[in-house]
């Protein structure tokens, strides 16, 4: 993979592909700052920096390519890109304006094959997909509405009214076309008194109407600075019932004269996240020579205390649990 | 790696270094029955079939050892694996008995390095992980009771009485002697009537109390025919809190006259796991040739509703957004 | 007390006046239909039936009228009620149109003192009630939105679009004005697709905004058929916390990082409202010359248990109860 | 009624019954310090204060009893009121040891009728009720265990480990009986290691089994100073499924691969206590000559604001909502 952009969003991408990802390796990172390269490519094995972004992807170490540099440096990397075929994944927005998206729909019609995802990384929230496979199975109807909340603790300096629709509410606007699986037909932005807790000007929060050409509405409540924390909440509204998310309570659904959710059916979806965090965590010891989680002596332990229970199942009452004292290689 | 054993935990294991493990290969399997080793190893490239543990060791390919056999050969893979220096990740129980983790624990002092893992994989999962990190993190005072529940939709088989504990409750109490970092003392296991749901004669629901050494209460209800899915929960009760996991709600805490859970402060706590799923289906994809997530299309048609919409923002009212037709590529 | 009009709420309005209410007593209920008002009549002592309202309001039994009556027919007893000074509690809406209620207005006004009290019961309500408290109390800062949700199961057969507005989302109306403690400037109504659960022509779902004189914004969502039950559910969002009723959840607020509701401190909070029922249940068995709760049975059984558990809380271990023979007229 | 004892509950029942009670009147109240007696008459309309209980209930205005004297007081107050064939509603505990309590039960033998009813008011409570209800609908099919928390903020002066037993587990020896519908047959109490947080030398919290006749395994928690607040819950384990009440979530059941509540089929049932309010305030206000709820021109301006959202929904569009002056009478 080639990285282009290091700062904080290209920097974390490079950390993940190396550290969680399986299949990629990252063989070079391109930045206009040539230290920030540097430094970010050292901490990776066989990985060179680059200043200029064509440079990374010419390298025959290079498959695909991860763009995550700022907006209005897109347009370039992703020609680049379709011009080599490359497979790319562009952070969004994909480029600043649509003319300029235009301009990279040719682009890609030209070389005749798909080669862009672009990183609305929402569509892989574990709750947002179980939302969409929810819509999807058409047990709840056709979606009538959707409510949506963005909640942000604080924005950064400089951010602006406009980056609230451009930076912010872009999420929504692909959430609402991937959830409902249309395009999206008008806007109407509305501006509730400000919070004082916005700079001096600011219209914060802004509670914003988009009609599907179906006919549904969604509104989503966008609001810089609540002052919280971060929250993003949606819920759809069917014909024979509404779903939750983001509410700390994985898929809360009401139908049929009740609410509530899931219980899996068996340990495998209940803890397979964990199984995955056990090996890679047993994996990354090992590649530093170290052995970190539960010893033999915990696998021990058990073994004696479940003994223990053993005997107090059989003959009930109270059985004490006889240790080895614990060797110095354990403590 | 190799991986121990190709029964349906062998399996699974072998899939997860392969797809979703950053950092390892899998590149032998042993199995007693020569078939099931071979079919698994032609699912990898490069991936070497063993009927005997101890050759698949041996492979000049493998620097450490998922051991997923049946618990009664975990003994002879584990001296195995401590003699050649290999680190091992073996699945619980780390051996059927305490004479037999006993011999594991003076094979692996011998060795003077700790080389073993045991699976107790609650320990990875991420409301365990919180619940240990806010009991040493000392906010809620000593614990003094842990209250746990196992629930199963059903048992195998040929489940036992005594498996209820050895199998299930090994468990809770792996998890009791983890969160409250100290060993246990005594068991005494309860036997409410038994459900209509369990086989004949099998005591099932059963209620285990477990003392630690220092004096907390521990209870487990562990109940393998609940005929309603699989639940596991734990509540901690301390001197100025409680805290509750598994119940479909986060880390639940009560704690000076409030209860509830904690907001994110940003996206990257809140959708680190989208990022990493994200990134891991685009590899995924690009491996295979293919481009599945979200298109150039979608980067578009956001931009063109934003655009709308920071139009709206500006001028009020209803803004109408206006798209190309949709090109054949991406439909 | 006098109840005007005898159909489904106001005899509603009668049982609970004579069964649950401390302080009052029906003297007088008035209908169009007699015989319906004397049927109601006969289930209280010493009560009258009337057909016209004016008629029992001069009964010298009556000290305060309750008008129930269908909303054409407010009108006429409003104004019969004022004329003789009586309070009045008037279901809603107070009389069908602004022309109607002006009058009214200029009458109480003409007496010179407030007699009338409109049916918007959800200020009663527990949880809108802590709402509005926690929104006065500052504590969450200003309010910037309302979001409010209003589902039915389904409306019953002639219910039209504008009922839609003045029958179900007048209450939306209402307790915006109360929580806000201002008035309502503009309002805008959309038309999201309509559910193929409403009748043919109907339009339902809508979505309606509504803006406060001081620039708040309000959104609710009112469904007549949404297919699964009663739902009404509001978040307020302010400066610096957000706060939510209508969950199944108590009041659930989000602020300072954390989500979640309040634990209270005593038994006086937690079952006032047990105790209430408890003696009014006991003060109703009373009257029927019946003892219906716990029986001096069981106050001796749980005696007999706590002496058990004192013996083994002293001596420990487990300990039988004893119990004499269950007398005859404890069964 | 007379009231026997009138510390702090007995002194809450008296402004219960008076403000609260449809149907009741206290017509005596007794104590042993006259001079608490009187100023709480004082409070009451045509009620007279007495230091003999005997004296009380032999007033000709009393046609049953209420007893909150302390425990030691109420065998002579229960006998009296036997004596007089009165209905009474005693607070727990009936008699403060089974010895008393049988001659309790022997004497209302004698009687030949039952007159007493002991003030477990967890009966009571709706959550509770709703349990009950679904224990004895026998969907979720038999219990097998109970699990009960008992949480205080803290315990007042002078409380004992034996109280935790016999002041507070009580509440779970008649939750369990009623609940489960059997008698208790043994109980073993557990102390875990000691809060900091308790008086020096008391053993809280406790942990106490207790095992019914017919098998179902009962286990209470009770913490006297859990130091943030006071927490009731209770979980019935079933065959079918489980169910959880104080959780501030309503009944909160598993059942059938899934988690969850109740949505109410229509506001009767969600706003029967807000009606029932209502209409109480509306009395309690008419009693004192004032009109305290919504007033006429909530009326009014919730019919204009209406006006114009039927204008919206026919035309489209935001419409202005246009009020007349609020006239001062409204201010």
């Amino acid at each position: 993979m080639a990285v282009i952009g290091t700062g904080k969003m290209g920097a974390d991408h490079v950390r993940r592909l190396h550290e969680v990802i399986s299949g990629a390796r990252v063989a070079a990172v391109a930045d206009i700052e040539p230290e920030r390269a540097k430094s970010l490519a050292a901490t990776i094995e066989e990985c060179t920096a680059y200043t200029e972004p064509a440079a990374a992807m010419a390298s025959q170490e290079v498959d695909a390519v991860l763009v995550a540099s700022p907006g209005p440096a897109h347009e370039a990397a992703l020609v680049e890109a379709l011009d080599r075929g490359l497979p790319v994944l562009c952070e969004k927005p994909m480029t600043p304006d649509t003319a300029s998206s235009l301009r990279i729909l040719e682009a890609e019609q030209r070389l005749g094959r798909r080669r862009i995802q672009v990183g609305f990384m929402r569509r892989y929230d574990v709750e947002y997909a179980k939302l969409k496979g929810l819509l999807d199975g058409g047990e709840l109807g056709r979606a009538l509405m959707l409510h949506q909340r963005h909640r942000n603790l604080a924005m950064p300096p400089g951010f602006t009214d406009e980056m609230l629709i451009t930076s912010s509410v872009s999420h929504e606007v692909d959430a609402t076309r991937w959830l409902l699986d249309e395009e999206i037909a008008a806007v109407t932005v509305h501006k509730p008194r400000a919070t004082s807790l916005a700079p001096d000007g600011m219209n914060d929060p802004q509670f914003v109407l988009l009609e599907t050409v179906s006919g549904a509405l969604v509104d989503v409540e966008i609001f810089g600075h609540c002052g919280y924390g971060y929250q993003v909440q949606a819920e759809a509204v069917c014909e024979r019932g509404t779903v939750r998310i983001g509410d700390e309570q994985g898929l809360r659904v009401s139908v049929e004269g009740r609410w509530g959710g899931h219980v899996p059916p068996d340990y495998v979806e209940r803890f397979e996240d964990a199984y995955d965090r056990e090996v890679q965590a047993w994996v990354d010891a090992t590649r530093r020579g170290e052995v970190t989680g539960p010893s033999a002596w915990d696998g021990y332990a058990a073994s004696a205390v479940c003994e223990a229970g053993v005997v107090s199942q059989r003959q009930g009452g109270r059985v004490e649990v006889e240790l080895v004292e614990r060797p110095d290689l354990y403590r």
